[in-house]
């Protein structure tokens, strides 16, 4: 495999090259957040643009979580619900998630999986809407939303005795209405990259009376989310990718403070009661976020996640300066393939427009699913995404240009 | 603290007392588990008598995690999900637990909390009851049920147009009539102990066209369980108690076979689709046990209890040999109580007859949150549940005789 540094392969020799070579190493020497990258997990061998699918290994998550299985479950056992703060664990976290999410403390808890959570958000959003004007019957749900929360949005709908709708994220403002409930959209696309305009939408649902429900899988940790300052109703979203939590790490809901106290749980587990430990025969809702809560927290998972958010503790490590990096990532990783890759062979699906890309760039080309395996197979890790999309995630804590580049470089080589 | 072997202290300078030290050594010394208790990190400080509630660890988890961890989240990354099984993991490890609740492969999968397990299992019972006779709008629920099955079962029934009916556990065979669309009955009593006649219930059921639902999660791993034998329809459970897979290791799901196919599930994530990464608008289910499947697993966990679960490898392991020893061993306290503590001091809530007890005893007695944090710290770990129960667990596979005397002979010495 070439060396981004070194003259040779396909297109490597060009004077295009040799000038993306220059502007690699001086974005790299230039970037703030170059130093985080020695807090993971990653070799130079590969180039890794599949963190928004599994985000890298943090260096000092082992340690951690030996710490946690060997003491704290294997010395402490049952004490450590209480003395490791294993009991709080989901709204702690969950603070720290909201942190990155533009959510001031107590409205973010962390566990179960995204689908549980786009149920519980959804079921919630409709009751609290119905409860209004029970003439609100739809729920609209992104078109191009990742497929769980749309099967989910589905059966919350049924559940609920609403309709379902499918409506193009960017038309969903207009297609609110007084019979709308509630809305389910991914704050960026996964396919396409595409950034949905959070602010026009939530105020488009509150317009009507309903609910804005946003799915923040591809956004948080990627780029500012200002769920507070927009007055977001409801969100949820998985640690596993732009947050490095793990495989699976758990995942969480955002409630919006003012409407905890109406929010009706579909899910009403023994967690979420305002005392667990009395054992009460009657179901009464924890105070606040907690009643989001549902069952036993997968400790193990949730406190590998706790561990991989200590990198956004380093003060150099701020949401703008994660978002500063994308751009520049994915625009210079846009520059290198238009420079080396053949004009027609590829086709940007993400938008150029900075306010409507998320962390991403996804290429469509024929065969892409053979593309990706040979890019793999090359040491460039992206994914494929049905029918005819090559996807490449790129992570500002651990990218550098110079991988921008080798993997433009090494697509040229692989579909050139 | 006194040693048990050792003379002195209040009552084991009595003949009664010596007797028993002599009666502890000789069912130690015939135990065919014995050896299991090496697997296991615990220490001869600590009578860990709370294994009903977290179960201790097993010394091999750690070095599978660090693995888990280092190499295949580390170093593999997203190759993982296939590369290392993650993908495959909640169906391959749910018949590992099949295999120790009486399920032949194919009708357990491994996954979120108890608590969410509930929900798919009784919202999907109810359908199906109802598909076949609308008038089936009833849902019993066991009275005395670990209380996040009833918060639970309220949904469900709330979410599918039913009335909610708790019903003492012994009478519901009597209680199940031509409106009951689903019951719900914890096979072992978390507060007494007492183990529910899953056969006769699941019978009577099946006579009314009823499903039955069965939560496992005090019998699973602590005494033959026989779903298949028994034709139940559903059973849920968590993995963190008598299958010691760690702190809110994930819980499992049990679908019979012939009914999987009419199963209809309330959380249909992306996991149990036909084909998860054909990414389809319509939700298609998958096959088998995997449609009941929701998100993303918490892999870390997961992998956790994979690992736990090897120590029932061992050929000297067998349900019928935990069996034999978690009654005996509950009778042997039993008789230590009763010949250490002053009568009339405690009564056990838990029934003598061995058909009738799971794998725990439970003391009343008056003060006993006080008494059992006085227990703890001599060392003796149960724990209190309200409003007066002293509750021991037995683990047959890493509890002595002589623990169970040193334990009686503790309470003894703290409420004598």
């Amino acid at each position: 495999m070439s060396d981004v540094t070194a003259p040779g392969g396909t297109a490597s020799g060009s004077p295009d090259s040799a000038e993306l070579v220059m502007r690699a190493e001086k974005l790299d020497g230039e970037d703030e957040l170059a130093a985080v990258r020695a807090r993971f997990a990653l070799d130079d061998d590969v180039v890794y643009l599949d963190g928004n699918s599994l985000g890298a290994l943090p260096h000092h998550v082992p340690t951690r979580i030996a710490d946690v299985i060997e003491r704290e479950w294997g010395r402490l056992r049952i004490r450590s619900w209480e003395e490791s703060g294993w009991w709080s664990a989901p709204e702690r976290i969950g603070d720290r998630v909201g942190a990155l999410v533009g959510a001031s403390p107590g409205q973010v808890v962390v566990g179960d999986s995204t689908s549980v959570n786009v149920f519980k958000a959804l079921v919630g959003a409709v009751r609290m809407a119905q409860a209004e004007d029970p003439r609100r019957i739809e729920v609209l749900v992104d078109a191009a939303t990742f497929p769980t929360d749309g099967y989910l949005a589905e059966s919350a709908a049924r559940m609920t005795g609403c309709a379902l709708h499918p409506v193009a994220a960017a038309d969903m403002p207009a297609e609110i209405d007084h019979r709308t409930a509630a809305v389910l959209v991914n704050h960026v696309d996964y396919r396409t990259g595409r950034l949905n305009d959070l602010a026009v939408t939530t105020r488009a649902a509150h317009h009507w009376g309903a609910h804005a429900v946003w799915d923040l899988c591809h956004s948080a940790g990627a780029l500012p989310v200002e769920l507070d300052r927009h007055r977001v109703d409801f969100a949820v979203g998985c640690t596993y990718k732009y947050l490095n939590g793990g495989p699976g790490a758990p995942a969480y809901l955002y409630i919006r403070s003012d409407l905890q106290e109406r929010f009706d749980s579909p899910l009403p587990g023994w967690n979420s009661h305002a005392e667990p430990f009395a054992m009460e025969p009657a179901y009464r809702p924890g105070e606040g976020i907690t009643k989001a809560r549902v069952g036993t927290p997968e400790i193990l998972s949730l406190l590998a996640l706790e561990a991989a958010l200590e990198v956004w503790d380093d003060p150099a490590v701020t949401i703008e300066r994660v978002r500063a990096k994308s751009l520049a990532l994915t625009d210079f990783f846009l520059e290198c393939v238009g420079a080396l890759v053949p004009e027609g062979v590829v086709e940007s699906a993400t938008p150029l427009d900075h306010g409507r890309r998320g962390s991403q760039v996804s290429l469509r080309c024929a065969g892409a699913a053979g593309v990706m395996e040979e890019l793999i197979a090359r040491g460039v890790v992206g994914d494929f995404r049905e029918p005819d999309v090559l996807r490449f995630g790129f992570t500002p804590l651990y990218t550098r240009f110079s991988d921008a580049l080798r993997a433009a470089r090494v697509l040229a080589e692989v579909i050139g």
